[in-house]
């Protein structure tokens, strides 16, 4: 949310009546994601949402990616992402995206892929989107200690995976195995004839949301990957569809059943990566008309928040701290008018750390018993 | 800073036309060195600006009293800060600045101490300022847990250096016997015919700021404690004159040469002390003058910080937070349009422990990666 002199940013700009008007009666603020100057990727921006330190809590791409797709991750699995690539007949890589095929090509690889078993384990392998695709390694004595096979660059062969530790060596061999298996069977399926996987990892062991907060909490998230975070957190994943007005539609059909619910909207976030200021601008006045809708179910707390800033004039997610609102009977509301960066910077919250978001909304929710005697 | 209601503070009071138009497109705040209600030293403010938990790195006053006069501190050399002394017949000190001496007559004595060797130990002696000096005892086996020499009194004996614990009864020992002869040596000599030592301590280990940020750092500072810090975080100290426009002038001729200077100002700090307002005020007027220079040359950021407040009304350091500035092409200005303490109290930064700096600065400059997916 850079904004040079005189400029605006995205949030500034957009007419965002029903936003504004909330602000009057809650508390505003910024939140940090991770800390000062540092841009968090998506995953600690959420965990942190979620009331995770996400300085110690690491979570491997692998993993996301598959719990992305509603695969199942279990403890002592180890998770990997991939793209399906092209290669010569000489093994080398002539197309990191097997010129980006689609969803439904991909997946008809994956099902000659899937399920095969090498010594004891069971390798898994789901498509994602376009070439992506998730591989989980399920079995006894696995661990992810092992290298990509992505050499991320073509006019090279496919790596072999390599163990960093003694315990990883069975792991690696088995990857090894299937891939060499992969490659005799995607032969002749050009130009998706082969596969690059990378960020092997297994599940971190978080303690859930239910288990922390007592909360029957619930996400709706229109894509896989903070579907993936939110059940990592132990959040029940609705089904919805790809607008935000399924995702009100979703709220609003389940709303009795939990008493929590996270609801992402990801087109801000695309629309900043993408450098397009004024779709950005628009998202937000889209999300803007839906308030009043949230507002009719009556939450006893409501917060607009978001995981980090993605500036269209940065192209990418950034350090500066993100623009927080959260509405309860009893916040205590302060003087901001607007919810806006310049207006926020007013507001009583001051710059919170994301992770003090859950505590404040228990606490709003009369949830939270007092600390010592 | 206190500021009696109606009253302005050195910053308020001011003129300060450069800093006031650069606060425009900057983000500003306050940064905090220590803590709540700690009023840091030089060395903790410093380390803090330079990104190192000033409670977790603590550096003994001898080390840096050493380092100040560019003494080179080896790991495993115990350092002491000194004064010398009057001692009567009977050995009892009857002045423990030995009438403050010139620092000519002090490094005259000095070179009849420097240099000796006890017990394989070697002990060099340097002259400081006045009646001041810094004392290194170089070897092997050294331990600094030991007691200082100094009363903190007079009317009393110089005392003998106690081991606090078995490791440091050798290094004591030492301490000790270079005392004693020290005593015959500067027989003759008064006023100054004694020294009396304290602060025993050795170098910690820090990470270099070329480690931790991959930076290329130079130091401009005109006096020896800040050019030791500097030193201790890694930075090529660059030799400059008494004068700010020395300062300015060397980060002028150095500029390519790195990418990060630390130009230390004390002038303001001087003036606090002495409890002299208008000299403070005027130091601030001249720094004033020359950020027009400074902003001449481009930086991708410049930060207007101190290691923390002097109030001239205190006369000493205090614990009020430090009026802050942050200029980049990206940080997202403010609404603060003067830099002072009343106008610093509406910035978006708000208040940041002054080890944020650091990472804000490197993420403004774009030298952070993305943390996490």
């Amino acid at each position: 949310m850079p904004k040079y002199p005189g400029e605006k940013t995205e949030l500034e700009t957009a007419s965002t009546p029903n936003m504004d008007s909330l602000s009057k009666t809650s508390i505003c603020g910024f939140s940090l994601p991770a800390g000062y100057g540092i841009t968090p990727g998506s995953a600690p921006g959420h965990l942190s949402l979620f009331g995770y330190d996400p300085m110690e809590t690491y979570i491997g791409r692998g993993v996301l990616e598959a719990l992305g797709v509603e695969l199942n991750v279990e403890p002592g699995d180890v998770a990997a992402r991939g793209n399906l690539c092209t290669v010569d007949d000489a093994g080398i890589i002539t197309d990191r995206r097997a010129g980006r095929i689609s969803t439904e090509e991909n997946a008809r690889r994956c099902r000659l892929l899937d399920g095969k078993t090498f010594d004891g384990i069971k390798v898994i392998v789901k498509p994602v989107k376009d070439h992506r695709l998730a591989v989980i390694l399920r079995g006894e004595g696995l661990d992810s200690s092992v290298t990509d096979t992505d050499p991320q660059k073509t006019g090279v062969e496919t790596l072999e995976s390599k163990a960093h530790t003694g315990k990883a060596e069975a792991t690696s061999r088995v990857i090894n195995k299937f891939l060499h298996q992969a490659r005799d069977i995607l032969k002749g399926h050009e130009p998706a004839n082969m596969l690059l996987l990378r960020g092997f990892s297994s599940l971190p062991t978080l303690p859930t949301m239910q288990e922390i907060y007592k909360l029957t909490p619930a996400a709706i998230a229109g894509y896989p990957m903070y579907r993936g975070l939110a059940k990592l957190a132990g959040m029940d994943i609705l089904s919805t569809g790809p607008d935000i007005s399924d995702e009100i539609n979703t709220l609003r059909q389940s709303y009795r059943d939990y008493d929590f619910f996270f609801l992402h909207i990801k087109g801000a976030d695309s629309a900043g990566e993408d450098g397009d200021f004024n779709r950005k601008v628009a998202v937000i006045e889209e999300v803007d008309r839906f308030i009043p809708e949230i507002l009719k179910l009556e939450p006893d707390v409501f917060i607009v928040a978001g995981d980090h800033s993605t500036p269209a004039a940065l192209k990418s997610h950034s350090w500066h701290p993100v623009p927080l609102m959260l509405y309860s009977k009893y916040c205590r509301p302060d003087n901001v008018a607007t919810f806006s960066e310049s207006a926020c910077t007013l507001g009583a919250l001051g710059t919170i750390p994301a992770t003090g978001i859950m505590p404040l909304a228990m606490a709003n929710a009369f949830k939270l018993n007092k600390y010592g005697a």
